[in-house]
């Protein structure tokens, strides 16, 4: 057949499959007209162009923390707009978000989903704000919770200090950097629609890519997606509070004994003074025994940038810079590399880097005598925290170990039963307080080793004991029979749920 | 409720949602136990872990070109297990997949997707060896097919030079490397399964990262995935074929003249004696004028990346390293990126690099008076070539320029209908020959522009006209009725169809 439309009939006379492509193309370049049609004029058209209905899903990335400026800036635009009944899922939540709260009031936000909460969002949930419970999921939970259809974001609006006209972007390169795109990354990949918010256009092609072309809707510039001093906030700051170093020293300690120290080693550890110090007594022992680490991982903070560029940690595995210094050593060393939240901690994942975790520091508002570890509410049942990496990695390590003052104030720490239950103890090897180490039982090749190296130990009952002879045994908190908050494990199940409390006490 | 049990199963009462998720967890780390599980001894393992079953498609990246060893060594060990009935879904496939003749006769391979075929295979096919024709498409075309399903691949064999025990990888490090994967990145992301091939097990974590480890499944080690010597083949080495090297400054004149010679422009040059000439030619005059290329895209050949260092060219967007040197340069340069064939050139994409594009060189086995180009059968109607990203760069860059000499040998280039169409005339702007130049009366613009920069233009007939006087009109190919090959446009569509060739003949 000479002629190339009868041709085409043909096979697809012959072949059904193919007669859905009988219509030979006739594809315009969208090239030719189009090539800044992903830059909008301002937020409200950005949002128009999304196709955002009443009831969607939109997400955000917390690369910012306490300095994000975008989720405020977007919701309020949204309530401007009149949107109603919003499922807002980001992948945490901070003290800046307060005004949510009015959005919340005014039925804008319907659903919440988050790492975590904190400051006065936190305290208006937990005195019954909302008609849903909030879902609070770890890291590499939401990525399950996303990946398994659970979550799924129609609009996903993230910040970035600097795009190309077709949306490459990093974290990195700009003026307000956050340093790893590590959560925002899983939303560019799976939200239907993917908006950018930044603060400069720059030249195309724009490299190293986070965030790709062929992940971007739209673009719209902003005058600030954050501030970059505030990524850290108190929590990454080295501490100097002297329990917070004896604890640290003693972390140090068990670690030495524990055999898991030795060349080739990996770590991380969470925010929080005792944690964030144990690398300070860490390094030490690493120079004189010139043990270097493979790789830390997790959130990346300045103390462990300076171990890499000292040469004693070989590779940095950065889901979420900690603080302006990691977020600028991620554009500086080659070796600073960022991970996916995917990549870095959901269970569900091909391979996430929490596997390949030898040992993690973590700490803990309570944990019980059976080593569930409560990160998220305070003594008084008021949420104030956030799920975070703490049972990703807990479940993963090789080691897990939970550093926290056995008392705070007059609150202990180590009790019968925790408020909230976010890592369960099954996940947990190793307590150090200021009074006294304990092993989970279910580690006896553990307890042996720290014993023959001289670590002293005490079982949990005894540190609790201990605490309630300094504090008094904690009266139960009064809750109502609201639930405001479902705890998810990573696996996507129902670990534990938080209550309205039924008078909101500051939290001593 | 001070009971966790109780209250999470008083949420899953009230919200029945949550219901699938009552069962508290007990994730068991599979870090703590199977750290190595995705290492397979041998490649027969790899295959039956991977679940692999008769009549399921396997899918294999072209990066090595003439010097890959993957195809060649799964399919022959898929066919010693006795598999039968697989698709076989190569994003291109060269002369040195000749093997695979005896494994389709044997009913190992039942259909086969490709940009092209090559060789002896390439004439089997031609000859009718198969029953169920095989499918043509383009680089941007293939990614489009997976991602609308009628491509769904099971198991990714993924040849590498190196990667870690997890399963992290690129392609420019180790010994024998392939440089870009632009074309494994989107099976390793859409493959229900994905093994590695890899040369060689390195520290984790590896990077940087190509593929990464939560694309991964199974890993093996094989002696070699590749020879790097035979990526270039004859195809990318610079011509010194007099009348190649007279259509490339020709082609340069009618860049200089066309207004798309500007600082800031844009260039993709096709693998072919004659398109990558051209960039020689542009070369001074970029000196001279201080013209900069912002990037320049596609397979990237060694001339490049001289232009690149030479900072003639200030971004090489890599798909595909067409030489050694390309495959080398990208572990060596940063602002040489690899990109992935979705980003490259897939028009379903948010965003292909193909539209930023201002100028593509394409070669052409044939065009014919409507400029419609055949780039996949010889003159005596067998298949010897290949899509590539010939219809989806002609498509989206601004001037599309097709060089080609008018005729070869006995041969007219410029005929009255193409044998095979791949890609449409629509798509293409200027035809440049040995014999003069034409431009598609589609563009009046361009023709005005040429014109008064004194370019001589010709009509496309009349370069069919002198094509004929030199050669005769060619006689009509002899067919059956049996198709041996569909194309498809980059959207998926019919374009054409191969038919079974009466007598192979040797092409002249």
């Amino acid at each position: 057949m000479e002629n190339r439309q009868q041709r085409v009939n043909a096979i697809c006379q012959q072949h059904k499959d193919y007669q859905q492509y009988q219509q030979i193309a006739k594809v315009e370049s969208l090239a030719k007209t189009h090539k800044d049609r992903k830059l909008c004029e301002s937020l409200e058209q950005a949002i128009r162009r999304s196709g955002l209905q009443d009831g969607m899903t939109i997400s955000f990335h917390h690369a910012f923390r306490a300095g994000d400026f975008v989720v405020n800036l977007v919701v309020d635009k949204l309530a401007e707009m009149g949107f109603k009944n919003l499922v807002l899922a980001s992948s945490s939540l901070t003290d800046i978000h307060a005004p949510l709260v009015q959005h919340i009031k005014n039925g804008v936000i319907r659903k919440i989903y988050s790492s975590g909460l904190r400051g006065e969002l936190a305290d208006r949930i937990s005195e019954g704000l909302m008609d849903e419970p909030a879902t609070i999921h770890s890291h590499g939970g939401r990525v399950h919770l996303i990946k398994s259809g659970e979550l799924k974001i129609d609009v996903a609006f993230l910040g970035v200090p600097s795009c190309d006209d077709f949306g490459n972007a990093n974290g990195y390169s700009g003026k307000n950097v956050c340093g790893s795109l590590g959560y925002a990354r899983v939303d560019a990949e799976f939200a239907e629609k993917v908006v950018l918010l930044t603060e400069e256009i720059v030249a195309y092609p724009h490299h190293p890519i986070s965030i790709a072309q062929d992940q971007v809707d739209l673009i719209v510039k902003v005058d600030q997606v954050g501030d970059p001093k505030k990524i850290g906030g108190g929590a990454t700051r080295m501490t100097k509070n002297p329990r917070e170093l004896l604890i640290a020293r003693k972390t140090a300690e068990v670690i030495f004994a524990s055999g898991y120290f030795k060349d080739g080693f990996s770590m991380q550890t969470g925010s929080g003074g005792a944690s964030l110090a144990v690398t300070r007594f860490l390094e030490d022992k690493m120079r004189k025994q010139n043990i270097k680490a493979d790789f830390a991982l997790g959130g990346i903070t300045a103390s462990m940038v300076a171990l890499h560029e000292a040469g004693l940690i070989k590779k940095l595995l950065d889901v979420q810079s900690f603080d302006k210094t990691a977020a600028e050593s991620l554009a500086r060393n080659p070796n600073h590399i960022e991970v996916s939240a995917n990549q870095y901690a959901n269970y569900s994942s091909k391979g996430a880097s929490v596997e390949r975790l030898d040992i993690v520091i973590l700490s803990a508002l309570e944990i019980d005598t059976q080593f569930n570890v409560n990160v998220l509410t305070g003594s008084n049942g008021v949420i104030r925290g956030a799920s975070g990496g703490h049972c990703d990695t807990a479940a993963s390590a090789q080691l897990a170990i939970i550093v926290a003052p056995l008392v705070r104030g007059r609150i202990p720490t180590v009790v019968e039963n925790v408020l909230t239950c976010v890592t369960p103890g099954e996940n947990i090897d190793i307590l150090v307080t200021d009074h006294g180490v304990a092993v989970n039982p279910k580690r006896p090749d553990l307890i042996k080793t720290l014993n023959e190296k001289g670590i002293q130990l005490f079982t949990i009952e005894q540190l609790c004991e201990r605490a309630y002879q300094l504090t008094g045994k904690p009266k139960p908190i009064e809750f109502t029979d609201k639930p405001v908050a479902v705890v998810r494990y990573r696996d996507g199940s129902v670990i534990d749920v938080v209550y309205q409390v039924k008078q909101a006490n500051a939290d001593v």
